[in-house]
C-alpha cells in the first residue's frame, strides 16, 4: 500500500497545483475558454509532455496526450475526465481522473512494456456547461456528436461559442474530424469523486459504476387566486403554495418508496408574494432520474396524474412542461465486470452504484465500452469548495485502477 | 330606496372622481404626501368646505373637516377612513368611508335639526404605511398615539418623514396637540369595503365588524444540507423545502379545524435555489390572525410546536423570529348593537365579522368606543384596480348608515 500512498501524495499535490488557477481568490472558477480555464489546460499539456505522450489541444480546447502501441493498427483505449469547473467549484470534480490518468501511464512507461492498445489522455474542454448551459461539448466532439448549432450559442457577455473557440486558435471546419472513429475505441474509463454521500456513509472507499440515470425535468406552475391573509376565510381559499407544498412531499414520498428513483423540487418561487398575500401563484421546479426508463416513464405519468388531482381538489390549476430529458445509460459489462474484480482483489466490498450526476461517458456510450470508478469525498459534498478525498482513499483507487489497467492488458 | 339609489350614484361618481388622481395612469396610486394625494386632499378638502364644515388640515396632512353642536360642550364624534391608498389599487378602500361620511353629514344638515354632538369627519393621510413602512399614521395623531420616533424613518428616495411634514406645511411641535382628548370623543364610525369575500358568498351587502383581529407575523428559516439532486439517495436528504412544505400544510391544516383564526405562510424563498440542488435552506413567513388571544397565542405555540417537532424528524433545523404582533380589538359593544339594529331594521340578515384586515379603528380603540360597517366587494378582491362595491349595495349601505346616526342622536 505504500507505494500507492506515495503516488496518491503525488497526484495531489498537482491537483492541488491545477486548483491554484482559478477567475477567483476563493473557491476554484476554471469556466470554459476563461483564462484561468486557459492556463490550467497549458499546465495539463505540459504534464503530459513531460511524461512523452504525444500532445494536442483538439479544436474544442481539450487536451489530448496519446501513448501509441507499437501495433499501428491497434485500437485506442481513452482514460478521461474534464478540466472545466463549475462556479465557485472544488478541487477534485474533474481534475481527480485526468491526474490519475497521468499517473496510470507512467506506470506502464515506466514498466517498458509494449502496449498491446493505444491510449489516449484527454481532459475535456467543457462538461460542466456553465458559460455557454450545453453539457459535454468536449466528449461529444470526441464521439462524434458535437451538434455545430451550438455554435451560435452566446455566452452572458455575447461572446458565441465559435468566438470562443476561435480565441483559442481554433479552426471551426475541422470539428469533425476530432472524433475518434467508432472502429478505433477499444473502450472508455474515467475516474470521478462519487459526488454523492453513499460510500462516505457505507465507509469504503470505491465503488463500480453500473449505470448513468436517466433525467427528466419539468417546470409546473399552480394557478390559484391570490387574496387577503387577514380576509379570506380558510375555507375559501385557492392557495397556490399549499397545493405546491402537497406536490413536494408526494415527490418525496414516491421516490422514497421506489428503489433507482431520486425526485427533487430543486426551485419554488411564489409570484407577487407579501408575508399577507395568500400565494396566487406558484413556479417550481421537478428533477426526476432513474437508470431505469421504465421507472422513470412510471413516476413522470405519477407524478403529473398527482399534481393534476390535487389541484383538482382545491381548485388550483396546474401547468406541466417538460423542459429536458435524456435517456439512461448503461455502463458496458465487460469493462464493469473488469473493474469489479480488480475492487474485489484490491480487498474492498464491490459496491455498484447507479449515477445520478451525468459525465463525459454519456455521450461516448454511444461509441464506446465505457467504465467508471467513483472515489468515495467527504459527506457527498461537490461542487462546493468543501469537497473533499482522503489521501488512503486516493490511494485505494489508485491500487483498484491498477489492477483493472494489468487485467485490460491481458485480456 | 330610490332615494338612497340616488345619493349612492352622487358618492359613485365622487369615488371616480378622487380616482381619476393618481400617480400612475393605470390603477390607482395616492401613497402620502405625494403630488397626487395632496391634490386628493386638496379635492377632499373642498367637499367639505362646499358643505359648509369648518375644514382644516391637521399636521400629519389628514382633513379634518367640522360640523358643530350648538352645545359647545358637548362630544365629538368622527366619522373617518382614509384617503391614501396602496400601489396599483382599487377606489374603494378608504375613499368609501371619506366620501359616505359626506354624504351622511350632508343630511343632518339639510334637516336643521341641531345635533346633540359634534361630527368630525376626517380622511386620514396615511393607513396603508406604503411609504414609511408604518401603519396609522393620520388615526394615531388623532388618538394620541403618535411615536415621535418615527419622525426620523426614511422612504425609499431618503426623505424622512419629518421632512415631508415640513413639506407639507405642518409644524412637528404640534403633532401632539392634534389628537382629540379622550374626554371629548362620543365614539368612531367607519365605513369600509370588507376586502374578503364572506358577504360576496352570503349574497347580502352589509356585515357589523365585531372585531379587529390581533396579528402575529413570524419569519421562520428551515435549515437543511443542500445537495445534487441525482447522486444523494431520497433516505439520506435534509431537504429544507420538504421540511417547510410539511409546515406550510400543517398551517393550513390548524387554522381550517379553528374557528377564529386564519393562518398564512405568503412567501417562501429557498436559497440559492436550482433544479438539480436539493434545497438547502428555506426562509418563509408565517401571518395568523384571530380575535381571541386565547385562541392566537395557542395557534402560535402550537405552529412552532410543530415546526420544531418536524424539523427534529428530518435533522432540519428550525429558527423562528416573531417580526410583529398586534392586539386584538374589540369594537365597542353598544355601537355595535345600535349597528346591528340599523341593519336588521333596513332589512337584512345580521352578518357579524372579524375583520382580518388592520383599520384606522385599531389605535382609536385606545380612547374612544368604535364602530365599524362592512360594505361587499366583488369577490372579495380589494388592494387591485378590479376592486368593485355595486350601486344597490352602496345604497343598502347607506340606509343602514342613516338609521345608525339617526338612533345615535336619540340615545
Amino acid at each position: 500500500m505504500n507505494v500507492y500512498i506515495q503516488r496518491a501524495s503525488a497526484i495531489l499535490s498537482k491537483i492541488d497545483q491545477l486548483a491554484s488557477i482559478s477567475e477567483t481568490t476563493t473557491g476554484i472558477t476554471r469556466t470554459f475558454g476563461s483564462p484561468s480555464f486557459l492556463e490550467g489546460s497549458r499546465l495539463i499539456r505540459q504534464w503530459m509532455e513531460a511524461l512523452g505522450l504525444q500532445t494536442r489541444v483538439d479544436t474544442i480546447g481539450s487536451v489530448r496526450g496519446r501513448w501509441a502501441s507499437p501495433t499501428k493498427e491497434a485500437r485506442t483505449f481513452v482514460i478521461a475526465s474534464h478540466m472545466d469547473t463549475v462556479v465557485n467549484a472544488g478541487k477534485f470534480d474533474g481534475p481527480l481522473g485526468i491526474i490519475m490518468g497521468l499517473d496510470l501511464i507512467e506506470q506502464f512507461i515506466q514498466s517498458e512494456q509494449p502496449l498491446p492498445f493505444h491510449i489516449e489522455l484527454i481532459a475535456f474542454s467543457d462538461e460542466e456547461g456553465v458559460r455557454f448551459h450545453t453539457t459535454y461539448l468536449g466528449s461529444k466532439v470526441v464521439a462524434g456528436s458535437f451538434d455545430e448549432a451550438l455554435l451560435d450559442k452566446k455566452d452572458a457577455s455575447g461572446t458565441s461559442l465559435s468566438d470562443v473557440i476561435q480565441a483559442m486558435g481554433g479552426d471551426i471546419g475541422c470539428l469533425v474530424s476530432e472524433a475518434i472513429q467508432p472502429q478505433d475505441w477499444l473502450g472508455y474509463f474515467e475516474i470521478h469523486i462519487e459526488q454523492g454521500p453513499v460510500l462516505y456513509n457505507k465507509a469504503i472507499p470505491v465503488a463500480v459504476v453500473t449505470d448513468i440515470a436517466g433525467q427528466k425535468r419539468v417546470e409546473i406552475m399552480f394557478r390559484g387566486m391570490a387574496g387577503h391573509a387577514g380576509t379570506v376565510p380558510m375555507q375559501m381559499r385557492q392557495d397556490a403554495l399549499c397545493a405546491a407544498s402537497e406536490f413536494v412531499l408526494y415527490v418525496e414520498q414516491l421516490a422514497g418508496n421506489q428503489s433507482n428513483l431520486v425526485a427533487t423540487v430543486g426551485t419554488l418561487i411564489v409570484a407577487n408574494a407579501a408575508s399577507n398575500v395568500i400565494p396566487g401563484e406558484v413556479i417550481c421546479s421537478l428533477d426526476i432520474r432513474s437508470n431505469d426508463e421504465v421507472i422513470l416513464t412510471k413516476a413522470y405519468q405519477l407524478l403529473q396524474d398527482a399534481s393534476s388531482q390535487l389541484g383538482r381538489a382545491r381548485s388550483v390549476s396546474v401547468e406541466w412542461k417538460l423542459i429536458q430529458e435524456t435517456a439512461s445509460v448503461a455502463c458496458d459489462a465487460r469493462l464493469t465486470n473488469l473493474l469489479a474484480t480488480a475492487i474485489a482483489e484490491s480487498g474492498y466490498d464491490v459496491v455498484r452504484l447507479v449515477s445520478g450526476a451525468g459525465h463525459d461517458g454519456v455521450p461516448i456510450s454511444q461509441v464506446a465500452p465505457i467504465a467508471m470508478l467513483f472515489v468515495r469525498c467527504f459527506e457527498g459534498i461537490s461542487h462546493n469548495p468543501l469537497e473533499q478525498v482522503e489521501l488512503t482513499d486516493l490511494a485505494a483507487a489508485l491500487e483498484v485502477a491498477d489492477q483493472f489497467m494489468k487485467k485490460l492488458i491481458t485480456l
